[in-house]
């Protein structure tokens, strides 16, 4: 997976693109080797080429860098396919989840905030707002297409249904370190399906 | 909830319990105030109260003395009791794993070593032998006592079953930071056992 080059934030039209796309890959660098917490944005602005200043001229402060850095492609993840069908909208999110949580940079990266966040009240939030909700907002929307084709029950709950996609290759993937044997697609599915008490689609 | 007194590992009787106890309480503090890439032994033996020898007595290193350390009350905190229905067993599961994501210490210790094993592969290995392998033993003999009943299909993928138990907890609780709404655990366990593919206990 690649991530889109960067640009820069609207309103700042004197800031060159190739220097925001460098800071942005030095960001995504130093959170897979060091972490946030050990993030600093001198060693950025060094493996970027650039000077301190021109990581201020972008962003105000670390946290606004390395969210407005790692909401980008990480919101663009989880863009869902309209397959047509909650199976296979459901196989797709799985595997888009199994992807991120696999990528060298993000599966670094991710857990890492994560664990960052409970120390930090406003980078929880931060992750929440600019991360966590525009994901959920498109992985709703797919509930609802299913809602409506009579696949999901109208009175899902659709918290816990996003819970259950997220939570299930994270624990995998993540928390365990363990592998997706062949298959693992296929059943995780199955069960996915179930748990959402989903039905055969209205003719 | 409270951690249980450790003792001195076997065969090292001349070890003090009341020194083996402080010490533990002051890995767990630092781990969740610093993490453990920040930890060191120096921090511990100071909070403790103790030299460093008395760290290197224990334990031979810094990941030996946290996995040691850190195992000992999450196994503990996994051991679920036999309610004698699948429901029952699922709903104290559920509150097991919210109980310990909550904890104003393993709340922040848990997601920092799961960031961390994904950059230390020796760490990811000690922790999935030493915490994630002796969890999920305890959990699916809870699984294997309803297959007994008939609670669960004999051919239920355990390895799915569990992730999902846990899978569904921590990411509402520690990727999202979010809250457990009132009725949560009814609906959560309600949806856990439609994916397991639960059916009446035989008669």
């Amino acid at each position: 997976m690649s991530e889109p080059t960067r640009r820069p934030p609207s309103g700042a039209a004197t800031l060159r693109a190739d220097k925001t796309a460098a800071i942005a890959e030095a960001v995504l660098d130093e959170l897979a080797e060091h972490g946030y917490g050990r993030l600093s944005m001198e060693a950025v602005a060094k493996r970027a080429g650039v000077g301190k200043s021109a990581l201020y001229r972008r962003w105000p402060s670390k946290q606004r860098m390395v969210i407005a850095v790692v909401s980008e492609p990480t919101v663009a993840l989880a863009d869902p396919p309209d397959t047509g069908s909650l199976r296979g909208d459901v196989l797709a999110a799985l595997h888009a989840v199994a992807d991120w949580l696999t990528h060298p940079r993000f599966s670094r990266i991710l857990p890492d905030l994560i664990a960052e966040a409970q120390r930090d009240d406003e980078l929880r939030r931060a992750l929440a707002l600019r991360i966590g909700e525009p994901r959920r907002a498109r992985m709703i929307g797919v509930l609802d297409r299913a809602v409506e084709r009579g696949e999901l029950p109208p009175d899902l709950d659709r918290e816990l249904a996003l819970d259950l996609l997220g939570g299930l290759v994270y624990w995998r993937v993540s928390a365990r370190g363990a592998a997706l044997e062949p298959g693992y697609f296929e059943r995780a599915a199955d069960m996915a399906l179930r748990a959402l008490d989903a039905r055969p689609r209205r003719a």
